[in-house]
C-alpha cells in the first residue's frame, strides 16, 4: 500500500470553472461538432432567435442569411432580421453571456428556451478565429446601436468594444461573425436544407439565403397571417413536483395555502382546492404557504394525482395547423397523397402541456433517396416549428415511427417506400436530450402520443393505398369491359339497322367512363351498370320499333 | 403595425440564472429521464467517481451498492468505497457544487471529466425528495467526517448541515441518498446490468450489489493488478486550436516563444520548433509568448498541420488490454469464438490522443434476444471503461458498426446473428454528445478508427466461420465414410478369416478419427486418407497371405 496517494494530495488539484469554460471544452454539446453541422448550428441559433423575437413582437419575419468563404479560410456569416431589436442595455448579456435571457424562466411556447445559443455562437467565433462578433441593433426609434462583442471565458461576462450609436431607420438585429472549422455544403444536414425545412414550418416567414457561390435562394412567405403571440401560462397541477411546489409556495405573495393554490395553478378552482383539502386532512389549507413543509407538499402532490383534472388550457400552444402543413408538404414534396392529424393537447410528466401534429405524404418526392440510390422512408422532425436535423437516433419522433407496425398499414418496410412522416412537437417546454437541442427525450407518454398521431395519418394513407389498389382493380375491369365495347356496338348496330356502330360505341364508352369516374366501386355501382345496359337494350328496341 | 411590441418591453423579462437552475429544469441532460435510467445514472455517477479516485490513489477498488425501496415510495441508494476519501474542506464543493472538481482542467484519462455528476445526484435527490444527501468521508488518518448536503440552487453553492467529526478507521467515501421518480428493475438498462458491464471492463474492481429484494450479487475481482495510475500529458501540437495556443501563450512563464513551444507541447523538439520558425518567417520566435497575436498563432497552427509529427505518447492511455477483455467476454458470454484487437493510439481533432479496443464474440450467449425472442447482434459500448447504456443511436460506436458491410464478413444481417461487438474508446478527453455522457460524438476520424478496429476482429471471426463451414463439410464427409466403415470391416473380416470384424472396425474408426481431428482439411489431408485406405488394403492382403 506504499504507493497509495492520500486524498488531500489529490484535492490540491481541485478547481472551479465557469459555464463558458465548460462549453468551450465540450463544444459538441452546443452542436459545434463537424464542419457542416457547426455551420448549421450557427444559422439555427440565429434564426430561431429572430423568429421568436418577431413572434413575440407581432412582426411578420423577414430574415436574410449570407454565408461567405473568406480568402484566409474563414467563413463569414451575416444574418439580419426585421424583428424588434435588442435594447443596447441588454445586448451584451443576451449575446455575450451564457445562462441569461428572456425565455428560460417563462412558461410559454418558444423555439429557444435555454439562454445559451446566441452566446454560444459568439464563443465559437472567438475560439476559432479570435475575432469579436459585430452586432447592430435598432428598436425602430430612430437610433441604431453597433458594437463588437466577445465573452470573458473565466467570468461569463460580455466584453464589448467599438460601440457606436447613430441616427437611422434600421429596426431589427444584424449579426456579422467569422468562424473557422465550418464548411458550407448542400447535404441534407446543411444550411440550405435547414432553412428550407424552417420555411416549411413557418410559412409566415420570408427567408433569403445567399450561398458562398453568390447564388440567392428566396423561401417565399406563403401566408400573411402573423401567428398568435405566445402567452405565458400557469402550470397545471399534474405537472408540479414536490420541489417546485415548495419553491413556489415559499416565494408567493398569497397569505393562505388555499388561495395560493388557486392563484398559481391552472384548472385549480376553489372547489378543487376544497376537494384536495379533504384528501390531506393533516395539512391546514389556511396556513401561510411560506410555512409549507416538504412532507406536506409531497402529500398534496400525491393527492393531486388521485383527482381528475381538466386538461391544461390549449390556447398557449401554437401548432402550425393542418392547412399550413398540408400546403407545405404538397408544395415541397408534390406527393400523390397527404394526410395531416392534429392531436388534442396532452400533458407529460404529469402536467407540462404539449400537442403533436403529424402528417404523412406518399408518392411523388416523398421519402428520401438512400445511399444505394433507392427510395426510402423519411422522417421530418420538428419541435415548436424548429427542424431537428441531427441525433435522430435518440429522438422520441424516430422512436415512435420505429414502434409502429407498418405492415398493418400496408407498408411492407418503412425503409423501402416513398413515404415522408412529418411530426411537430409543440410545447411550452421541449424536453431535449441535450444542449444541442436536436432530439426529444424518449419518455413513454411523449413517444406514445406521437405514435398515435402518426397512426392516425397512417390509417388514412392505408385507405388511400387500398383505394388505389381497388382503383387499379377497377381499371382492369374497365379495360376488360372496354375491350367488348367495340364488339358490342357492332352487334347492336347490326340489330338496330340504321344506327352507325360509331355512335353506339361512343354512347357505350361515355356510360362506362361515367361509371368509373366515381371513386366508390360498390355493388350499387354495379347495379347501375346493369341499368345502363338495360337502357341500351331499350334503345335498341325503340329503334327497332321505328324500323 | 399597431399590435407590435417594442424591444424594450420584451427585455423587461431578461434574467440571469445559475447552472443549477439550468440543470434543474433540464434534468434529462444529466441522464435523469425515465425512472429506470435515472437510477442507473445515480449509480453510474457514484461508481465512476469511486473507480477514478481509487485509480488515482493506487487502491484496488471495493465498491458496495445498496438499493432499498422505502415505505413512502422513495428509493434509498447507499454506496461505499474504499477509496482515498475527500478532505472535509473540499467535500462540499465536490458533491454540492456544479462545475468544480479535480478532473475538468487536467489532460489525463479519467472516467469522469465534467465536474457535474456528483453534484447532479445531490440536486436530483433534493428536488425529488427535499432531503439532503448524507456523506461520510475518511482519509485513512484516523478521523471520520460526516455531514448532510444540499445545493443552493440560485448560487450553485453547497449547503452543509449536521457536521460531525469523530475518530475511526474508515477510509473511503460513503454516500446515502433518497430519491423519488426512480425505479429498480433488471432490464438491460438497469443498475444490475450497468454494474455487470462495469465489472467486465474493470476486472480489478470488486463490486457488490444488494437489490431491493435483499438479494446480493458479488461481481468478483478477477485481477489483482492495480491499473497504472493515470498521468497528465502535454497536449500534442496537432490537437491545438489557435484559441488554445493564444490562451496558453498568454499564461506561460516561458520568456521566448520557441522555448514556450518546446516546454508546452509533446513531440515539440527544438529542431521541430526551428522547422516551424522557417515556415512562418513573419513570426519572431524569440518574442515573448505573452505578446503572441491571434494572426501569428493562427499562422503557427496552420504551419503545424503541414509538418509530420510523431504520434502523441501512448503511456497516458490506459486500455483494458486484450487479455482482460478476452477473459471478461469468455466469462460473461461463453462464446464459441472471441477475437480482440487493440489499435495503435491515434489523434482526433488533430491532436487529442485516443485509442480503440475492439472485440467480437460469436455464438454461445453472444448477441442479445430481441423483442421477437430472436437472437440479434449486440453492441457493447464503453468509454474509458465506463459502460454506455443509453443514446446508442447517436454514438460513434454504433455508427461504426452500422458502416461495416457485414456481408463481407459472412454475417448476412448483423441484427440476426449471435454476435456481440465490444468497443472501448480510450482517451484523455472523451467527446460526449451530451452532459449525460452516454454517446461519443460521431466525428469522422473517431468513427473510422472504431470501424477499423472492429473490421480487424470481424476478419478473424470470418476466418473462424469459414473454418467452421469447412469443418462442417469435413464432418459431413466423415459421416459418409463412417457409414461404410461397418460394412467394409465386415467384408475385410470375411476376407481375413481369423480377424473379428469388431477389431477391424475399431482400427478403421481410429484411422478416420485421427485424420479428422486435424483442423486443416487440405488436399494433403485428402491424400493421406487415400494412403490410409491403401494401408487398409495392404493389411487385407497381408491377412490374405496369412490365410
Amino acid at each position: 500500500m506504499g504507493d497509495e496517494v492520500n486524498g488531500s494530495e489529490i484535492f490540491k488539484e481541485f478547481k472551479e470553472y465557469s459555464v463558458v469554460e465548460f462549453f468551450k471544452k465540450n463544444r459538441q454539446m452546443l452542436g459545434f461538432a463537424g464542419k457542416v453541422r457547426s455551420l448549421t448550428t450557427i444559422v439555427h441559433e440565429y434564426t430561431t432567435n429572430s423568429l421568436d423575437a418577431c413572434e413575440e413582437a407581432g412582426i411578420l419575419p423577414e430574415i436574410a442569411v449570407k454565408v461567405e468563404d473568406l480568402p484566409d479560410g474563414h467563413t463569414k456569416v451575416t444574418i439580419q432580421d426585421n424583428g424588434p431589436g435588442i435594447p443596447p442595455s441588454h445586448l451584451g448579456k443576451a449575446m455575450g453571456m451564457m445562462l441569461a435571457g428572456t425565455k428560460f424562466h417563462r412558461y410559454m411556447q418558444q423555439r429557444g428556451q435555454q439562454g445559451i445559443g446566441g452566446a454560444g455562437c459568439t464563443l465559437f467565433s472567438q475560439i476559432t478565429t479570435g475575432k469579436p462578433t459585430r452586432m447592430r441593433s435598432g428598436l425602430g426609434d430612430g437610433k441604431v446601436y453597433e458594437c463588437d462583442m466577445k465573452i470573458d471565458v473565466k467570468s461569463n461576462q460580455p466584453l464589448i468594444s467599438n460601440q457606436v450609436e447613430y441616427l437611422g431607420n434600421f429596426r431589427g438585429l444584424r449579426i456579422e461573425a467569422e468562424f473557422a472549422d465550418v464548411n458550407y455544403d448542400k447535404s441534407e444536414h446543411g444550411v440550405y436544407e435547414y432553412l428550407k425545412r424552417t420555411a416549411m414550418a413557418n410559412p409566415h416567414a420570408q427567408i433569403t439565403l445567399i450561398e458562398p457561390t453568390g447564388e440567392k435562394h428566396v423561401f417565399q412567405r406563403a401566408s400573411d397571417r402573423i401567428p398568435e403571440k405566445p402567452v405565458e401560462i400557469q402550470p397545471h397541477p399534474l405537472g408540479i413536483t414536490t420541489g417546485d411546489l415548495v419553491d413556489i409556495a415559499h416565494r408567493t405573495d398569497s397569505r393562505k395555502l388555499s388561495s395560493f393554490l388557486c392563484n398559481t395553478f391552472s384548472r385549480m378552482s376553489s372547489a378543487k382546492a376544497d376537494e384536495l383539502a379533504k384528501l390531506v386532512p393533516t395539512v391546514n389549507f389556511d396556513k401561510n404557504p411560506k410555512d409549507l413543509k416538504w412532507s406536506e407538499a409531497e402529500a398534496i402532490v400525491n393527492a393531486i394525482k388521485t383527482l381528475k383534472w381538466i386538461a391544461p388550457p390549449t390556447d398557449a400552444l401554437r401548432p402550425i395547423g393542418p392547412d399550413q402543413i398540408e400546403k407545405a408538404l404538397r408544395n415541397i414534396l408534390s406527393p400523390e397523397f397527404v394526410s395531416v392529424s392534429e392531436r388534442k393537447p396532452k400533458v407529460f410528466r404529469g402536467g407540462v402541456p404539449f400537442m403533436v401534429e403529424a402528417a404523412i405524404a406518399y408518392g411523388g418526392n416523398a421519402g428520401r433517396t438512400n445511399s444505394e440510390g433507392e427510395r426510402s422512408g423519411d422522417i421530418t422532425r420538428y419541435a415548436n416549428r424548429v427542424p431537428l436535423m441531427f441525433d435522430g437516433g435518440s429522438c422520441a419522433i424516430t422512436e415512435a415511427v420505429k414502434n409502429i407496425d407498418w405492415k398493418r398499414y400496408d407498408i411492407r418496410e418503412f425503409d423501402k417506400e416513398p413515404v415522408t412522416v412529418f411530426a411537430n412537437f409543440v410545447s411550452v417546454h421541449v424536453p431535449y436530450t441535450g444542449t444541442g437541442k436536436q432530439a426529444i427525450t424518449t419518455e413513454e407518454e411523449i413517444v406514445d402520443e406521437i405514435r398515435y398521431a402518426i397512426m392516425k395519418v397512417a390509417r388514412d394513407m392505408q385507405v388511400y393505398l387500398r383505394g388505389k389498389i381497388r382503383e387499379m382493380d377497377k381499371e382492369t375491369k374497365k379495360k376488360i369491359i372496354m375491350r367488348y365495347v367495340k364488339e358490342l356496338s357492332m352487334d347492336l348496330s347490326d340489330l338496330a339497322g340504321d344506327s352507325t356502330p360509331q355512335e353506339i360505341e361512343k354512347k357505350l364508352v361515355e356510360m362506362v367512363e361515367t361509371k368509373y369516374e366515381r371513386i366508390e366501386g360498390s355493388a350499387e355501382e354495379a347495379e347501375k351498370v346493369e341499368e345502363a345496359k338495360e337502357e341500351v337494350g331499350e334503345g335498341e328496341e325503340d329503334e327497332k320499333e321505328e324500323e
